[in-house]
């Protein structure tokens, strides 16, 4: 624990900052964000998870400010904060910052564009926000650390709350001292259990966060107080929340070093850990035209953290199987694809998926790195054919190309938008950076 | 940590029980925290943190479902929920259940009332949801234990987010199943750090609570899915936010033994453990006609729990006031009494208390209980006079009566409602168990 006034600090780089400080290639990240942000709300708006949410909220929620990305109904801010921030998580097909394991852009962007509905914040201002909630996130999730994770903390949430403060902060014009206050609201309002994962709930700890941190940045500009150094104090969120927190980390070569180059964007809507073995899985299938019926073994080799999160041998539903390296060996194998359809229930009961699943064999090895895998497949003529994958596709080092995101968003969007505005809602994207009104944005993929 | 379904048990209990099956002195002690709510969020309900918080968020609120009490204006339930559970805490003038320092009827009631403006709820089903709900939060306290509290939490809301889920629950008719559900989505909801004590996010924190126990419950009602043990998993509640928790502490006695029957009501409008104090120095300055320019030294020796939360001998203002032993001493010494009016802002920065505040000892004694007390005090004749306190007034061991909670009512309301609306709120009060709709309530003190 440091003496630092580390919330102080990141509140004053956030109010100092301004858009030319900002490096370009993080300014182009944080187009990229919004552009798959969009898509995954777009892909997930329809699902249960989010039917259900907006049927138990919306007799409660106030005037139609702002979009319910992909439905025709609108809600108050703070409740399309919630509800956006499920709906661009619920596929798992949302962006992750793999030092952390943080899904950013789902809580930060949700809480952000709900807000510019209601006032009116341009392109350039949204992009801004945005990148700066990001950043602060995943600062703090470097801060906190795996031990917060280990711990049983859902570290997007946890940390999302203070990155969409930040950035519904921001766009308010709060001051030092305001959106020091921010942090404070946002740190007492920090949730989120990790156990929920494989049940709605987890999509709701997003949302929650969304919208407790779109709050905390609404009281803060009221005036609502709350502790200055609510990161670094004794009890403060640092201490309480983890266990041997590098504190120094949250602010350490701030506006230098960009965590937000380090987010990647997926190719398949599955926990990010097991994107090597579905590549693997995907290039071995080709490689040697293998047929799953034949396949009798396969051995997947990966990191102790994608065991931990993910060994769930036999899944019982959709929302498990994203979290089931096995379903993803079986599908992948099967189907020659890891896309929304191989995630789905009834794709989750098939018997030929299941029968298959059961062969699948994990093996840990801390020299595997996250974005990495080693397969081996045994095939029942005897024969064997293994792969290493280095880097993962989407991953740092093999990251989606910006046309590989448009066309993710175009599927993604495909059964909720019409073609026609589809491309719209692109050439809005395409333009954001001076676009007066981002409010067209959200416009556009109602 | 335990392996016995701890939530399912508690889910099953709630939804099983029926009002007969609560005995009559948990019954009336329902009632007697009904009345000590309403007082204290009528007494609240004007202070800035509540102003703050509602100019914050009306621009988002929904439909004038529920009253925000002693205002004007109404709101939908969840955020009536916030802003009732921060009005009722705001005065820190609201109970405490003494084992674990958690203000249960705030969050509890909060949720509750809101809710039942939106559907028509008798005053009995009023009550039974209320014991069930405060029941819960205060043995989920006693599970996670002091050292939860030590560690950080602020265990109001930690626990109390259960409570109010359960209470809202069990008035939506939620089948166990359902209930269990709702414990998960609160599990995950559960925040709220001790450190901001002293600023207005502390209230906040019951706000939170309240607003995401009710979420959970109407979440829950329309079948989103939670973990179905939130508490007792490895990564659940218990285990994440306490260390060495008796789970078993939540269930064990359910339904013989009451922990609703040891929540206190305050005589005083500060931190609970103070009060023993505050008695003392009252009858001291009476018995022995003490006149506070006089006071030399003040010795206070204390349970170290005291010292631990308010041993803050310079206050900056009234809220910091609230949890300052030096202060309570100081203005009891002074001015005869301590009521509201002796922890605004004025009376922090008074010359004279501050000078006898600089006089104030304190002295820690783990022999001393929470209730208790030793006061010494030596005037500018050399003079010294002793008094122990064995039970503080409101305390288990000397509750307020009847009469002393309507005329703590009646102190409370005075400046809000009229003698004659004040009257009409008591009569629904006395006839509440008979009371086909509880909102009668709410409205009677608008």
């Amino acid at each position: 624990m440091t003496e630092a006034a580390i919330s102080a600090a990141l509140a004053r780089y956030v109010t100092d900052s301004q858009w030319h400080d900002v490096p370009a290639p993080v300014q182009h990240q944080a187009s990229r964000a919004t552009l798959n942000w969009l898509g995954c709300a777009l892909g997930g708006c329809r699902d249960e998870t989010v039917n259900r949410l907006w049927d138990a909220v919306r007799d409660f929620a106030g005037p139609p400010q702002a979009t319910l990305l992909g439905r025709a109904e609108k809600a108050d801010a703070l409740t399309a904060a919630l509800i956006n921030a499920v709906s661009s998580n619920v596929l798992d097909f949302d962006d992750t910052h793999i030092a952390t394991v943080i899904h950013p852009t789902a809580v930060v962007a949700s809480a952000l564009l709900a807000l510019a509905e209601c006032r009116r914040v341009s392109g350039q201002e949204f992009l801004h926000a945005l990148a700066l909630g990001i950043e602060a996130t995943c600062r703090i999730g470097n801060a906190v650390g795996l031990a917060h994770y280990e711990k049983g903390w859902y570290i997007t949430s946890t940390c999302g709350v203070f990155g969409a403060a930040i950035a519904a902060g921001k766009v308010l014009g709060l001051d030092a001292q305001q959106m020091n206050g921010a942090l404070g609201i946002a740190a007492t309002s920090a949730s989120g259990l990790r156990m929920m994962l494989g049940s709605m709930t987890k999509c709701y700890n997003l949302g929650n966060a969304a919208k407790s941190g779109l709050s905390a940045a609404l009281m803060a500009a009221k005036g609502f107080t709350g502790s200055a150094r609510a990161l670094e104090a004794p009890r403060g969120f640092l201490s309480v929340l983890a266990e041997d927190a590098d504190g120094p980390a949250v602010t350490r070569g701030l506006g230098q070093r960009w965590e937000m180059l380090d987010v990647a964007y997926k190719p398949y809507p599955c926990g990010v850990v097991i994107h090597a073995v579905i590549d693997a899985c995907l290039d071995l299938r080709v490689l040697h035209a293998i047929n799953a019926a034949q396949v009798t073994r396969v051995e997947a080799m990966v990191n102790p953290l994608t065991i931990m999160l993910c060994k769930n041998p036999a899944p019982r539903d959709g929302l498990e199987s994203k979290l089931s390296i096995a379903h993803s060996v079986a599908a992948a194998l099967t189907d020659g694809a890891a896309g929304v359809a191989q995630y789905l229930d009834e794709r989750v009961s098939d018997p030929a998926l299941v029968a298959l699943r059961k062969k699948v064999v994990l093996c840990e090895d801390p020299a595997i790195g996250k974005e990495q895998a080693r397969v081996n497949i045994t095939l029942a003529d005897g024969s064997r054919h293994e792969l290493s994958v280095e880097h993962a596709r989407g991953s740092g080092g093999r990251p989606l190309s910006d046309a590989e995101l448009i066309s993710k968003f175009r599927g993604l969007a495909s059964g909720v938008l019409s073609p026609a505005r589809i491309d719209a809602a692109l050439a809005v994207w395409q333009s954001l950076e001076t676009c007066a009104d981002v409010g067209e944005l959200a416009r556009a993929a109602a």
